[in-house]
């Protein structure tokens, strides 16, 4: 885990409630994670979700992709990182969570964001604008 | 959405508790609901995943594409299909869920599900055994 | 479990990702099965939860008391039964869930909800005309 | 907040996942916000859920009773408080969170545990040696 090929790292601990019947965490929290990760990181540029929409855009996740590859369990600290391109319309991030403990690759995700502004596809340009000594 | 072209299909209604500040179902919870869809599937077929726990198999996702195509919302009903390839070791799910009032594609799922046997990455022949008939 | 004592009742089907670590509904998804007990019975009376919040009126949860008595597993279905009290601005709704295989008592909560209208604490009326057969 | 009336304080940033439609955070998260907190109070006495597990030994949770006071909403972050009491077999925790950017009360809890020894229910004296310096 070399956090320096990524624009923002996210240290996430695991809560217990999110481990399901197999004594790891449930695949859908995954997303959850992933989500956070990204709020967290508009935080960080000043453009949060709650100020995107007061100005009537809605960010909406169009495709993701993840392989899962160690699932953690209760106790364990995840490192969440992302990278960011733009393409068209889209913002692509690149996601990739690691465990703290021994930087065992977790998952790695391809997330497509789109955004609407008053509820029709936009060209994303404010977010662009927001994001732009971080695009890759 | 032509339900002969499936295995399997079950109907979901939205829960207002999984709808986000967004006034849509929030992303993860789609992963619930295509990993409810297969846990009925197995269910239907005999060997639920209760069973599966007991002989000491545990099913593990190991990546899953998702195309998010309609956004649902409160008071929706969704009906979820499924179809499943075997390849080696992987059980391949290709999911679609469809919104039931007008049919409109909701997501398109790839999910690969692998299976462990006490602990170790095993073949799934189990599984493959009671999923026999329904294999594409 | 004698129904008609109740006037509302619904039936749920367990999901096998609310199942936590013990191998049993994790506590907290209990509320989320109260909440939708209450909002299918607003369906039901015509007054959803989506119609309250275009007139500008939010209900509010102030209090929950809830006692839990028979864990809830994997494949297990419930009935969840409601009956409603107006005390003043507040509505108590009376709710029990049984385990439908063989009516044990799952849980017993009493749930205490305001109205906001215009984000001001309001007497409720109009929630109380939409629920008036229904008041013990 | 005075801190010091208690034995143990944890922060928790709130996930926007966790808002619902209303804008604010969903009922039910609180529990989950509740039960971390007990969790993360049994790792700081060396006695965690995970070890607890491993001697056979179930907390399980009998009550809740749970007052909503104001709500938290994005960017929020919460203290959150407890203190102990036993009473026989149950364990009391008085659980208390406030938003941290200004004090206010968010939700006082009192939840009762008791605890399961090879699944029957027990006084739960391994606990209570384990917390003996923390009851009041």
């Amino acid at each position: 885990m070399d956090k320096s090929g990524y624009i923002f790292t996210y240290r996430i601990e695991v809560r217990d409630y999110e481990i399901d019947a197999e004594g790891i965490v449930n695949n859908a929290n995954y997303l959850h994670y992933l989500e956070h990760t990204r709020h967290e990181f508009c935080n960080k540029v000043g453009f949060s979700f709650a100020q995107m929409c007061e100005k009537g855009i809605t960010p909406v996740l169009s495709r993701v992709e993840i392989d899962y590859m160690t699932p953690l369990r209760s106790g364990d600290v995840m490192v969440s990182c992302l990278n960011i391109k733009r393409k068209g319309p889209r913002f692509i991030f690149y996601q990739d969570v690691f465990r703290e403990s021994d930087e065992s690759p977790v998952v790695k995700a391809v997330v497509t964001v789109v955004s609407l502004k008053n509820e029709k596809l936009s060209r994303g340009d404010e977010i662009a604008e927001a994001f732009k000594e971080y695009l890759m």
